[in-house]
């Protein structure tokens, strides 16, 4: 019972960063996100994508299936801000916050007690067996801690 | 042993959160940390002080100790930034800083698997009873994200 009490907590821990994140992204006006953080610094837009793109690696990185959009990986991870590359415009990318965070959040709910202690996919079994801490709730862990740094960032786009 | 790996991976992902924090305030100079992230908000110096006393006051909340530094609540928790009161000089924040977390961190090293799932100083028994995810492992969890939160806000001073 404690151990499925540990993965509710973890769990409940990401929905509600996530809950958060959507209200902050809803209130925020458009022209406002397009901004930089700071002067020279990522942009509200890039952050966005960036959040989408890194949650939507999840999905193959824990096993659960593939990426929705694999094509934001090369604009908003491999890239920084200011790469040149076209971004989606933020209505699209808040179209597809929805979508990515749905799919994940539903697939999280469904995995066993037992599956959250599997490795995740980037682990091999050598060091998995040293290592076994690197399982799924450590990537949701240290996902929703990712998740909480951009989102202070974000947050200070507000007026 | 699962429950246990559960407890490891949170406490770790506290304690690497804690370690990265540490490097970026070592980094910053005093000058960059006393000015504000954004114009009109809070500054490096209040978040700083803000973030020692949030941890000070896990101590108690965990029914660990006393805190060592209560005057801090009023001044970075209750009060926001701009309040008026007098802070402490960030080399004295710096201090504070080292001194809190380590005695924090030998404390949580030193529960039992059974000690971090109980309840929080700040519940009831009887809420204790519907909502056993109050306990010390939710406590820790939720204090890394709101880490992060700042950290992610902190880290705009480097140049």
């Amino acid at each position: 019972m404690d151990n499925h009490l540990a993965i509710k907590i973890v769990l409940d821990g990401f929905k509600r960063s996530l809950k958060s994140a959507s209200k902050l992204l809803n209130e925020l006006p458009e022209n406002d996100l397009l901004q930089e953080i700071v002067p020279t610094k990522n942009s509200g837009h890039y952050l966005l994508g960036h959040l989408i793109a890194v949650h939507d690696n999840m999905l193959p990185l824990l096993g659960l299936r593939d990426s929705l959009y694999p094509e934001l990986m090369e604009v908003f991870i491999k890239k920084p801000d200011k790469s040149g590359l076209l971004k989606p415009s933020i209505a699209q990318l808040k179209q597809q916050w929805e979508e990515v965070h749905q799919l994940l959040v539903t697939h999280l709910e469904s995995l066993t007690d037992e599956q959250w202690f599997e490795k995740h996919t980037a682990v091999s079994d050598e060091d998995f067996a040293t290592e076994p801490h690197r399982n799924r709730l450590n990537v949701v862990l240290s996902r929703s801690n990712h998740l909480s740094y951009h989102i202070g960032q974000i947050s200070l786009l507000r007026k």
